[in-house]
């Protein structure tokens, strides 16, 4: 990975390629130190020169007009080291006064925890700092930040969520779902990085399990089709996010998405799908720190008698994501892409 | 379930019966309308009389005394109907204006929907209003409101969630559990009640599937133990209840108490703990529309080298409860109780 | 003032004395701390027993009925000491971790800072505690907590503030004022205490100038009269106050009250008056750090064409305020009280 | 005001003219409406093609660089028009669902009123629409978005307000005043406009009085200087302005600079300056319905001993203000502009 592929920023750069739709992209990403925390010594504070959360883009994709809907199918995400690291930094985090919830307390203080990945297990694993305690988790590999060139002529913080995706850092996107998002500007522009060998819900204390991947995605324009707020699909779920403050403009955001969508798909009146959702919903917040809050509400597509969004794309796409040879898969792409349509 | 076993505040009542610690309490709980809701056209506005949520209780648990820690196992929530009912109304749910989030514009409509419940098979069947539509959920049985007397000498509305635990709606308390509450008053003075056949996460509506149950319930008080949030055991997790408005907030003061609490269990620096949990907790919102919202943070047990919270009282509760016959569980019981020590 | 006519809970409290509709009640209030900081070493957490902000009262107002309003005309609030106490303590104060915004930092240290009053140059005096800094404010009494019992049996902590009034904590208190309140039970049961010699608009520390008063109030009952959030009205402003969590549901609560009771008294339409508050309404928190903020929204009766609330019942209350003897006024008064209807 | 002068964002644009450090700006600005809402029947959603808040800008000050401060006073603010638009508009406001407080309701309508504006007479008048009330409110211009271009490479919509100001939307921001804020970017590149010929504290239903305006602007770079959070200073008080969601964190963000800066100008410790505050400070909502909700929090100097903060600039620009001719001040200037050192 080098920096010319890197940016900070959603919106407001030139492309790095064209990736076409129904091409499957293969490209990696850094972590969201930037790989310069490479030990427990490494203090993001000190490392980092105040840069945070590259991402690998923009990608554009030609025929996105401003109005459809992009897909993005991620068939793979692959931990590309076998480390991962994690921090408490200074005035970040949920449990700490931050910029936005300003206290006269001093911050707490900065501490980086290094983890083993081990993908052939499966795990990844945890080491204290002030004592000798280990323990081994699953390692749940995602990505905490997708998004698009946001509308209005912004250009924003490749730290925050909005409705452009941005900053997510919800667990949900994982292999094996499509996000969708809005296009806002020609060619959408998407960006990708900031993965996680894994992550709680909510990410607590600000930083996950931070890790360059590999990754593949599968890439669809949806033309003259309207996404109000992030979507993510499973093979079983839908999924909308809520961004926003506080935290329950967030839960409000994704489930009013969620109740909609669900109606629209179904042919139920809005009520009667409210009541459905209010009883089958699920919902777990992604991030409680980041400058926006993000909350997922989620149904089981059962219990719409088997809907599935925008047509069928999902399907559609995880089907050409696992014609993806095995080998090509596993070699580490740099941001080679090929047509797979 | 008579009138004189029901009450709508946690706090400053009579108690209807005495538990000692170690029995088995077998009683029955009441649906948030007092069973007024009879068919879809009993509108709750119309035939609640104002009323909502009643309890069954105060328990009066002699040598409980503040400073204590009330634990209260859910060896059994069964359903007491074959039916139950949900509704949308005027100024209750998150996805319309309310007492606390004034807006101008009218409430949405009030409207009912009855459930079918079918124990055997495990499912509650949704009815549409305004189509044919139907589907079957899982039956997930809960209580919806548990608490204590409060402390201060306050009584509080069996409508509002706090520390006294009170109406947490929180799928997580279901059969199979173990409670802690702290105790505020000399004999805890708890009650139950608002059971749901199954809930979403959030109840973003703000109504379940309320029906009555019938509860199996041993009873337990720990000395001179302080539980600083409402918390529940499973025999796989540790979970801390957040209890505040914004939800920020109480998702902080779930994570804030689980973080701590393994810190205490597992012997491991608070920094260290508040790191593993980060990566490894789940969370989920009970309720976002009482007059506190609730959200559960929880950890697996086994991430935390199997430690069990309060010495393992969960475990033996747990046991207690499979000790009561079958067909003790299978009778509808009032309010009757036993020892079960 | 004696403990026997000091409480710490609004409702469920046999009422002090009873004071007619019409009548005038002289009385006298204790501080936050029930008088015991009565030095800068005297640190509230360890003097206070736990227990803090008693009310004097309740009193019983013969023929107060559910669905009536109370108004209670503060014609004087006079300090009753030559010093006030203010203070910094751990888990209080919009500036810090709380119960309610729990946090991992250590809390902020305990610190008392004493004032002195001086009511004839209406200065209170603040000295620092680490330096020599000294400085003049201007003297502006008010009560902190008035309320009634509340509705639904319940029985609130004097530290809340709710629809029932309470702590609300707002600088608009002042004499000269008429506070409306809902009854909720028969006689309304209402008590008042909390002085601050002066406050600060957000109450930002948690903690005001705090002194015993001497407090003259017209009391009037309003038969059939609804007031759906606690009302102030002065010569020249009506005043809503909203009490909610998140703040942004205060300022909702108090303003959406405002357009609604502008809009009744000028028979403007509802987004008439809504357009017209916007330009001309005036808001401010009153505390944001209690367990539920509050923030007042203000209007001037001239921009609506000189409209009084109530009927003029302000107006008519500080005329009867007007004719208390002088001397009746400044006599300490325990809880004596007199007719001057 | 020619289209060219006009931008919708901070941040990412080429400057429109220079103005050096002690230059005299005398620029206009174009209503939030872009001066299309001509008449009670112009609907913003229909004539606004979707784009609001238009600035003048950017304006690039030679020298000013990122560790700065940029002053900026305001010497004058004329209204340029005899009359001013508002507007209730679906989907904004604070007492109405929104994008971020999503709700399933019908949006409130859409309707405008138009103010009449006598500058010599000093008021505003205000016309019912659905009656024939009017009433005469006083006239006190502002501006409701002045803002540099925000750090870290982003482009912000000038509807949002954050550290780099923008869209405070706080009726504090009129003529007399200076306003501070962080040099983020070489030039600082400054942008104003959307006046307001008059607003409520909160803005509760997300317009105020809205018209083109005339201004006059003192500049001046404070080498080496740092400002937190947009700062206003007047010849009588000293202003922060907290800018986040939920609104307790911009009361927390106003108030937490508000002690910091008083603290170090007067030399007092910390938490005296946070007990001075707390009984001293003034606090009010600026709007609570854009991206993110502004609170200002004030304090007399007199009460900080007559301190001025950053070394007396804004008595210098007040004075370099008072020296612009009358007749200059009264040209309708476009963006013409005069040195004044």
């Amino acid at each position: 990975m080098t920096e010319p592929d890197l940016t900070y920023v959603f919106g407001g750069r030139d492309p790095i390629a064209e990736v076409l739709p129904g091409q499957v992209l293969l490209t990696s990403t850094e972590d969201c130190f930037g790989g310069a925390v490479l030990s427990i010594d490494d203090l993001p504070s000190k490392v980092c020169q105040g840069r945070f959360n590259p991402v690998t883009g923009p990608f554009q994709v030609p025929g996105a007009m401003p109005g459809d809907t992009l897909a993005l199918h991620f068939a793979a995400i692959r931990p590309a080291r076998d480390w991962g690291m994690s921090a408490v930094f200074p005035h970040f985090g949920a449990l700490t006064r931050t910029h936005a919830t300003a206290m006269l307390h001093e911050p707490l203080p900065e501490r980086v925890w290094q983890y083993d990945i081990d993908t052939t297990a499966g795990i990844v694993r945890y080491r204290a700092r002030h004592s000798d305690y280990t323990v081994e988790l699953p390692l749940d590999p995602m990505l905490g930040t997708v998004g698009v060139a946001p509308p209005g002529g912004e250009v924003r913080s490749s730290i925050v969520p909005d409705l452009h995706g941005g900053n997510l850092d919800t667990p949900e996107l994982r292999a094996g779902t499509t996000l969708y998002l809005p296009v806002n500007v020609p060619g959408a522009m998407f960006s990708l990085g900031d993965g996680h060998a894994r992550q709680g819900q909510g990410e607590v204390c600000g930083v996950a399990v931070e890790t360059a991947m590999h990754v593949t995605v599968v890439v669809e324009v949806l033309k003259d089709t309207l996404t109000p707020v992030p979507r993510i699909e499973t093979d079983h779920q839908l999924i909308s996010i809520g961004v926003a403050r506080p935290l329950e403009d967030a839960f409000r955001g994704g489930y009013h998405d969620l109740v909609l969508w669900a109606a629209q798909l179904t042919g139920l009146d809005v009520l009667d799908a409210y009541q459905l959702v209010s009883q089958a919903g699920r919902a777990a917040p992604g991030n409680v720190c980041d400058p926006n809050y993000t909350m997922h509400a989620a149904v089981d597509t059962a219990v719409l008698h088997g809907v599935t969004g925008y047509g069928g794309v999902h399907r559609r796409l995880r089907d050409v994501g696992r014609t993806v040879p095995a080998d090509v898969l596993e070699t580490p792409p740099g941001t080679a892409f090929g047509t797979m349509r």
